[in-house]
């Protein structure tokens, strides 16, 4: 229930990190590039062969390393219905390889049409009275200004299938403060408000390890509210973007995790993807350059959380 | 620039509506299911080859009444990327009947990503140096709790290919105002903050008729707010749901119009692709049921707005 399956996956590799696959064609070493070209004429068939070589020898070598991937939407989305087929297709690899997957969609929408997404990314598909899924993911990244409405389908699947969701909260970019930051009148902010209905929303799922299967986004670039949301939101587990690349450290995101060493998950993304290109290494070697930088980012972050304990 | 080419469309066919597309499988006659399952036996392609048949002969009975349709990206997504490929090919087939089309996806993320999203459904994506569409609409629909780091990009591709974002602000679901109708300590609404933002968002692309490319999603189920809205707002343009199915009137959405008959426009889904149902018909029929249906809807809206008129 709620996070336990991801929970027990961060002990097991005493890791609480995700690696990102926002695989751009940019970020992709040439030699899979060409190959994917030479064997298909369609522009966006071969960006997404491309996509999904890419991200199957990433998951390949990080996944006895780092418990989960998160592979962003928009970069599969960007390349077309076949992005989306490459976006599926990690997805059943990466579950294939023992991996939690959190699909960062940030989707919202009202009720009705929340049960479609919740469907498509968590749940199943009725065609003609059987079950298909359709893009299978672990857990599902939601934006919830629509209120409980947009959410509540959401929970139902999170209950029947063993899903998560994860709610913005506090986002980790340079202009999250414009509306998250604002006070409201009875006394808190925007992003503490959304952070307490985080709360209220996980009440029906209570994990086994004290974390609802309702999750918040909170950045590493606010170490001050990521500390303050810690204390306030004792069940709701945190994914925490903005380490490395967007300026968030080791020592920020520390606030993330209780005396367990529990209640996150850290991103990266390019960091990993693309340690190759900085490592200046042969781009064959990507991969490995992938495994080196994720098990730095590991031992980094490990070496301030010191040892996560399941209660 | 900004919406001038979905108004002048509104103008051309004194008609300030848009047919929502929303094609789940129970809303689609069976002698089309018949036909895509007896001829493909992949669920997902059979399945998406019938929103597609469903949504062409709508459109074709759609395409001199309404100025717009709406496709709702949820309802493609829950069948997957062949679901996604059923959005692409009915956006490029309403584009190629001379409507307007709005991707009703409400996406959100931080700058970089946006970028993606926005390369996704308004731009073009970048292939080995050559430019192209993955979905193509004329204007996509976003949610701005990340501020103005997200819409920027945005901004960026409407400036350039003549397109149009619709920002959520007060959204049509029963809850929406446990957010959004929050008090801030400066003393207005969460939702009348993110509307003050569309309104500066939009400066720099001021369009000919007085609306720029940024507009709001404001539902017809809160006439009030709609009415505060427009006066608040002047230049930004109102995609208005909520009418019909969930329950706003023909009096409810005359708020969200200027003197001229301008300022929004109007959606229905359920009510035009579901008129079969309600009418009794041969489902045969569906594609006439649905254009009575468009053509009463503009009717009793242009009975209240009276004509309108470009300026």
């Amino acid at each position: 229930m709620g996070f336990d399956r991801l929970i027990e996956k961060i002990a097991e590799k005493q890791n609480p990190t995700v690696a990102g696959l926002d695989p751009k064609l940019e970020f992709i070493p040439d030699f899979i590039k060409k190959k994917a070209f030479a064997a298909q004429e369609s522009p966006f068939k071969a960006a997404a062969d491309s996509l999904l070589a890419f991200n199957k020898a990433l998951i390949d070598a990080l996944c006895d390393i780092v418990p989960a991937v998160k592979p962003q939407a928009a970069y599969y989305e960007m390349y077309g219905y076949e992005g989306m087929r490459a976006l599926a297709e990690t997805i059943a690899y990466a579950k294939q390889k023992n991996l939690f997957v959190i699909t960062d969609a940030k989707r919202n929408d009202i009720g009705p049409t929340m049960e479609a997404y919740a469907a498509a990314h968590l749940g199943v598909t009725d065609i003609n009275g059987e079950p298909y899924e359709a893009f299978g993911g672990d857990a599902l990244t939601v934006n919830g200004y629509l209120g409980s409405d947009g959410i509540t389908p959401l929970l139902k699947v999170c209950k029947e299938r063993d899903k998560g969701i994860f709610v913005l909260v506090k986002t980790s970019n340079p202009s999250s403060s414009e509306l998250q930051n604002l006070e409201l009148a009875k006394g808190r902010t925007v992003y503490r408000q959304m952070g307490e209905m985080c709360e209220s929303w996980g009440k029906d799922s209570p994990g086994g390890y004290g974390y609802s299967a309702v999750g918040a986004v909170v950045g590493a670039t606010y170490p001050a509210e990521l500390a303050e949301l810690r204390e306030e939101l004792p069940h709701t587990f945190f994914l925490v973007p903005g380490y490395g690349a967007q300026g968030g450290g080791a020592k920020d995101i520390l606030p993330a995790f209780d005396s367990d060493g529990l209640g996150g998950i850290v991103n990266s993304s390019r960091a990993i993807m693309c340690a190759y290109q900085k490592e200046n290494c042969r781009e064959e070697d990507f991969a490995f350059a992938a495994r080196r930088e994720a098990i730095r980012m590991r031992d980094e972050i490990m070496a301030e959380i010191g040892e996560i304990k399941l209660p």
